[in-house]
């Protein structure tokens, strides 16, 4: 279907460039950029065939604005499903800005945000799942969540959701059914295949829930704290790891200003160090507020890299940490091993088979490192086709269907009414249907697009 | 003609959007691209018409990198003249860095600065004036810059110099022809008509010179220095004239960003306001530098507002300015008329009849105060279709033409042998050809290019 109305928004990325496109969708979409556009060839816009490209100027009452390339997508072969011109033009702010203007008072309206997109869920060329994660495979900026965006875009998990609610929607009616014949005792829903799909469900939740966790640090980065005395090298490391990696990508542009600090990809995934106060016991105020500190944010990371000087003894206080944060990894490295002599660090290794050696200054033992670091945060359990849930909506309306799909299981075990358990079969399915936006609200399509760029 | 190595760049500016262009030209251009595209039709690229879009995967070693439009041109009808393929991904720089990674390890070289404008020029698809304006037309801010570039890449004066040019080349090698028959007094070249297109060509060239002046302050923007004494009213009044014109913008996206503090753009001229310490005697040192910063900033514009308080008497002041500065345009203006009688009012018009009236802080008289300033900025005399000058090089390639004019038209009256004429014409043949590109050298095209962004 199209909207009567007409959207309009640049879609590339805002500043100067060699280029700029400019995106309308609706019903007049294509007629409406005819009216302003003259083909070096005189052709008309709305005689040309979907997914051609036309050469000419965009001209406003004689005045000529810019040479174009229009491309035109007639509906429903269109990213929104409608009917699409995309203006390309030359990428300065002005003229972006005047062709944008031009339309304005020629029938379109300034696109929301996400719009585009929107639209191209409501005339059903994507689920919301799918609408979702092109907000996600935009913002990502690693391997592994780029993968999991695109992943989630293809389809992904809601395929698998959308299949399964198909089968408890067909039993819903058959059991809804047997409420109108409650008098007579009758079974039209096979209760052993039912039982059967749910488990299958439950199954399919229990693994899409536990995935979040996983999804979730790797959509976010995998938070690592790097904890230890003052002056054992804790910096050093954290640039070190840093430099090794800059230099890797720094021929690329326009990827450094989006780094953070202190964000590293390993292995295609991003690692987010947390650096620390320096951990010593001191009655200076200050700094046991900074050292309190380091502790509360060990608690936040997922991955604890504890840092000693290789020529020290510090058996007690790695013990001490070990019984204290046994619920973390916890990945013992010993610096500056330059320093120390072999004695030290054959004793080392005997006190702690695990005990990584390494040398921030130097870089000796940092790739080692970086390889245990990938092994710990688990993300070799990320698989090719792995479904991963990174959304946190998706894993609200998960654990809520989860738990409805308990309830009827239960109800099934001690044989409760049926009208009883099709409550909690209805509030599943309801569940189930918000991932893959069988079930939306207008709240709910409001927050989920609002987070998209305009233009998308 | 279609160059061996294909070339490759993000065309599209550079950051997060919601879609980016990355743009491949060369030889190979297509191929190269469907090497790594998946069509969701199974369509093979190479096959198909020019001007189509195509929706498709691309693919590495089995992994998807992003769901993209391929757009196709063939040699010759694209903006290189080769065969190109444009690339229009999802916008983040992720996406944007693997997609050309890709085609940067499978066949394509990063293009150099206005690599593809300059090939476009080598095949042929614009002259050398023209490519220049495709860099002139991004940068444009202002609605007179974005004519003047757009005029020169539609042709412009470019057309005109070409064709008398040829004439005058046509003429040359009469004359040259006549050397060879120097001993029998032959004029294969009718010197009457000969001396109509040195006429010709003389005029255009002095337009074409004098329009520079202009051409150039519009491209930059019209530097007005706003002098008067301390707290006359100078930043109240630059102020309201920066928030009227921001008011108007201020719902454009990505178009602040690229406005500079003091510049504001009347009637689509850019003025360039220089804001200047308030004028007075005084003995204190560092006050006296400002103002003969002042001073100096004043000789820097092309137009002087000159404020003063409508309440008080400067006659003096205002006459020894007028005197001082008799080579500028200076625009008097009496500030808080709201504070000031009705006898002060009529004694400063009757002074000095051109006196604007205003009052900084309400904004009256401050819409009079534009108009004048447009007017006087002579930028009026920028037809829609006149030719303006706005390029440094041009302006010497244009003086260095008609000085050998000039030459060749002295020669002519003093009735100089044809020989040494023939120097002069060459001369001014080389000077011509240079604006339009007939004439090139390998460290000319380096230099135009470099200036250019990456992409175009």
């Amino acid at each position: 279907m199209s909207y009567n109305d007409n959207i309009i928004a640049l879609a590339s990325p805002s500043g100067t460039g060699a280029i700029a496109v400019i995106r309308i969708s609706g019903k007049d979409a294509i007629s409406i950029v005819s009216k302003k556009f003259q083909s070096v060839r005189n052709k008309k816009l709305e005689n040309q065939k979907t997914h051609t490209i036309h050469l000419g100027h965009i001209v406003d009452e004689g005045k000529i604005i810019d040479k174009v390339l229009v491309s035109i997508f007639k509906d429903p072969n269109s990213y929104t499903g409608e009917n699409v011109a995309e203006i390309s033009c030359h990428g300065s702010p002005y003229i972006q800005q005047q062709i944008v203007q031009l339309f304005l008072r020629n029938g379109c309206r300034s696109a929301k945000a996400g719009e585009f997109t929107l639209r191209a869920f409501l005339n059903g060329k994507m689920d919301l799942s799918q609408a979702e994660a092109v907000a996600d495979l935009i913002a990502s900026d690693s391997e592994a969540a780029h993968q999991i965006a695109m992943q989630q875009m293809r389809g992904g998990f809601s395929n698998e959701i959308a299949h399964l609610r198909q089968e408890l929607l067909d039993f819903a009616s058959l059991i809804e059914l047997e409420l109108d014949f409650s008098q007579e005792d009758v079974e039209f829903a096979d209760r052993a295949q039912f039982k059967e799909l749910l488990s299958k469900i439950t199954e399919l939740l229990k693994k899409l829930i536990d995935s979040f966790a996983l999804g979730n640090v790797i959509k976010n980065g995998i938070p690592v704290a790097i904890v230890g005395e003052p002056n054992v090298g804790k910096s050093t490391l954290l640039n070190t790891l840093l430099n090794e990696e800059r230099a890797i990508v720094s021929d690329i542009p326009g990827t450094t200003r989006d780094t953070v600090e202190d964000q590293i990809s390993i292995g295609g995934i991003n690692f987010r160090f947390i650096d620390t106060a320096g951990i010593r016991e001191t009655h200076n105020k200050v700094e046991q507020i900074g050292i309190a500190k380091a502790f509360e944010k060990i608690e936040q990371a997922r991955l604890v890299i504890y840092l000693i000087e290789a020529s020290k003894d510090k058996k007690e206080d790695i013990k001490r940490l070990e019984q204290e944060y046994s619920d973390k990894k916890i990945v013992l490295i010993a610096n500056k091993v330059d320093e120390a002599n072999a004695e030290n660090l054959l004793r080392l290794k005997n006190d702690f088979p695990s005990i990584q050696l390494i040398s921030a200054k130097t870089g000796k033992g940092v790739e080692d490192l970086k390889q245990k670091l990938l092994k710990l945060s688990n993300a070799g359990e990320l698989g090719k086709n792995d479904t991963i849930v990174t959304n946190n909506r998706h894993y609200d309306a998960l654990l809520k269907a989860l738990e409805s799909i308990q309830k009827v299981k239960e109800s099934m075990e001690i044989e409760l009414s049926s009208d009883l358990m099709t409550i909690d079969i209805r509030e599943a399915l309801f569940h189930l249907g918000e991932i893959t936006g069988n079930v939306t609200t207008d709240d709910l399509l409001g927050n989920i697009f609002s987070n998209f760029c305009i233009g998308k």
